[in-house]
């Protein structure tokens, strides 16, 4: 294992979200396709004369192309999740990448070697078309036109955006939670194109539970009345009440119940006792549930919730590929793979990890699996960066040096 | 431990819910008081001369007064939560009670020998006083003027319907879940009138992932429009869509993931493939939470929901009653404790459990612990019946024999 000189870490600085338009129409799963896709980036590190030294990061659900250092472009309220949403630097206009802690001179996606680029989700709300961009056909927003897209959909987007770049070959794609699907996908779908994989906190297909926990954040949106089947932009109502509950509901499943008792235990709002009230907050975690339903719904749009949660719920390598089998559908792939899991994660839990590495095994492709001992749950994937980032460095050793 | 023999096990038969009234009002723990309250009962046994058999049982959230036998009152949609909810007698007018399983002759609750009572607790919406009663005061319902109760309001309710039916002493006092918390709180609250208390998958106080999930559920009641702050009866709408996510959502923390897993897996309504859809369930656990949802909706009242839902979150034996020390908050209980916890119920963990046995034994109070090995979650307390019976017939042989 690499362990980077402390004072060799660094932070990318300055950084400003640009966006690119495909020259072309994108072809989806659904069938339909979209005429013009903008695809919101940002870029950290150089690339290579020969542009063989990049490195793909795909976001989570509630991510954006902002992955690391600080950003120019006007501030929201940040991406990350969980308790990482608050490690996130508070200053206006200086808000810090959802995974800054992973990438930079001297970190696990070292950008004194690596070309790391990082882009909005195709369905996103971040500078991505997705169904709050303009639909060219209407010249108004698409709303419930929108096609529900899949995760093959957006990695299909990330290879014709980096086409546009000139960028034929990935040194890694990497990514956490949907991030890490992403990354899976890129090695089915594009078997000659990607020398590495890693793979966070994610799965090849969400247990029955994670399916469970998507569809009721979705029923909790589709449900208020305010989302109007979709169509709510420029109505002066958008289904706020319904995205605070999946937010939610979200929140609950990217953290332990240990993590929980020990940061709010059973403490009361109310320092003397209880105060007999349904509407008002009354423990702690309540009112932190409140705080981060309300910050989401500032920042999130409810259409692009509900296509990125259906996307990670219909991801299934073994269904789209294998015909039921694990093994079959990664048979084809080349890139050399890294698995990380988290033991306190329940949402993408390590069996799921150990899956895919079975899987890998059994068809005699490499694999290095990484299960973590951490308590924060599927969180783990972007507040434990001191321990992922030695095992990420040296599973990169590998690739091209800069 | 005792095994009944099957030829004496048997079922009450045909059963009323039959209503008292109490002859004065109540008082609360939030300062209130009840003016008038109706409690709807039913009975299964016989009550002996002297009085001194009688068990009560507690129903946890969704429950009713009918715990047991076939009901000839009109039926609903039957009382029992998760996997258990599947269990009833569907014909009509034929409704099983919520723990048949467990309440008859020769069964654990043995009405050979036992006079069991059950009523409808506090707050409650199928025939004992609750939000969707007539408010005395103003003729109406009280929807949002009524209190919010405890889980020691709802004993304080039910040792004054036994004062009017002329029982001073319980034998026992049972139930799971919300259930046994009502158990403890008997224990606790008058010592020398209960002998023993049977708390099953239950707890001192929920912890706080626990208190999240019921934070949650409430939220998806109160943000939906048609809640319209608890005064909702009368108007034409009633707060179904957010009823029906909270529905969801306890339904999910009820059952274990690997139950989940076992019974549906990942398998899609359609025989073909995804159908890319956003508004139609596309995984049978969706569909099948779809469906609880709506057969939930029709039956319970919102408003009771809630109540019950913060009465069991504020429930905190070790803060009421020992300044934060449990062992001090049950220093003072006399009555024999029976616990019984589920290695797979993560919304009541063993632990809890664990900790209500440290605490009485540190206190020196005789306690029975079993911890059951079974695979459906939080729901084993209604399912895991064949387990409890010579469990609980073991520990209530010491009781008075009939």
């Amino acid at each position: 294992m690499v362990s980077p000189s402390t004072d060799s870490i660094g932070s990318v600085g300055s950084v400003e979200t640009r966006f690119l338009d495909l020259p072309g129409p994108l072809r989806l799963d659904c069938g339909d396709e979209l005429p013009a896709v903008r695809v919101a980036y940002e870029t950290y590190g150089t690339l290579s004369p020969e542009r063989d030294n990049v490195i793909l990061v795909c976001h989570a659900l509630s991510g954006d192309a902002h992955a690391a250092g600080h950003s120019i472009t006007p501030p929201d309220a940040g991406t990350r999740d969980g308790f990482a949403a608050e490690r996130r630097d508070g200053a206006a206009g200086k808000a810090l990448g959802w995974w800054d802690g992973m990438i930079g001179p001297g970190k696990a996606f070292d950008t004194d070697r690596f070309h790391v680029v990082s882009t909005n989700l195709l369905g996103g709300c971040k500078g991505t078309t997705g169904p709050s961009s303009i639909n060219p056909n209407t010249g108004r927003p698409y709303g419930a036109d929108f096609p529900v897209v899949t995760v093959a959909d957006m990695v299909r987007c990330e290879r014709a955006f980096l086409d546009a770049l000139g960028i034929d070959r990935l040194a890694a794609v990497a990514g956490g939670s949907l991030g890490g699907m992403q990354a899976l996908q890129w090695a089915v779908q594009y078997p000659d194109q990607v020398d590495a994989i890693v793979v966070i906190a994610s799965t090849h297909a969400l247990h029955p539970q994670g399916v469970a926990w998507n569809a009721i954040a979705r029923e909790a949106i589709m449900r208020d009345p305010a989302w109007q089947g979709g169509d709510y932009y420029g109505t002066g109502h958008a289904p706020e009440a319904g995205m605070g509950v999946a937010r939610m509901v979200g929140h609950i499943t990217y953290l332990s119940a240990s993590a929980l008792t020990e940061r709010f235990g059973r403490r009361l709002q109310s320092a003397d006792d209880i105060r007999y009230t349904l509407e008002q907050p009354e423990f702690e975690i309540e009112s932190y549930l409140d705080h981060q339903a309300a910050s989401f719904v500032r920042r999130f749009d409810a259409n692009t919730y509900l296509r990125l949660s259906r996307a990670l719920t219909y991801f299934d390598l073994a269904r789209a590929y294998g015909k039921g089998s694990l093994a079959d559908a990664l048979a084809g792939i080349s890139a050399r793979t890294l698995l990380i899991a988290f033991s306190s994660d329940w949402l993408y839990p390590p069996a799921a990890s150990e899956e895919v590495r079975a899987a890998l095994t059994a068809a005699g492709k490499p694999v290095e699996y990484h299960l973590i001992d951490a308590p924060y749950g599927h969180d783990c994937f972007l507040l434990e960066e001191a321990r992922q980032i030695p095992i990420v460095r040296s599973f990169l050793e590998e690739e091209r040096p800069a």
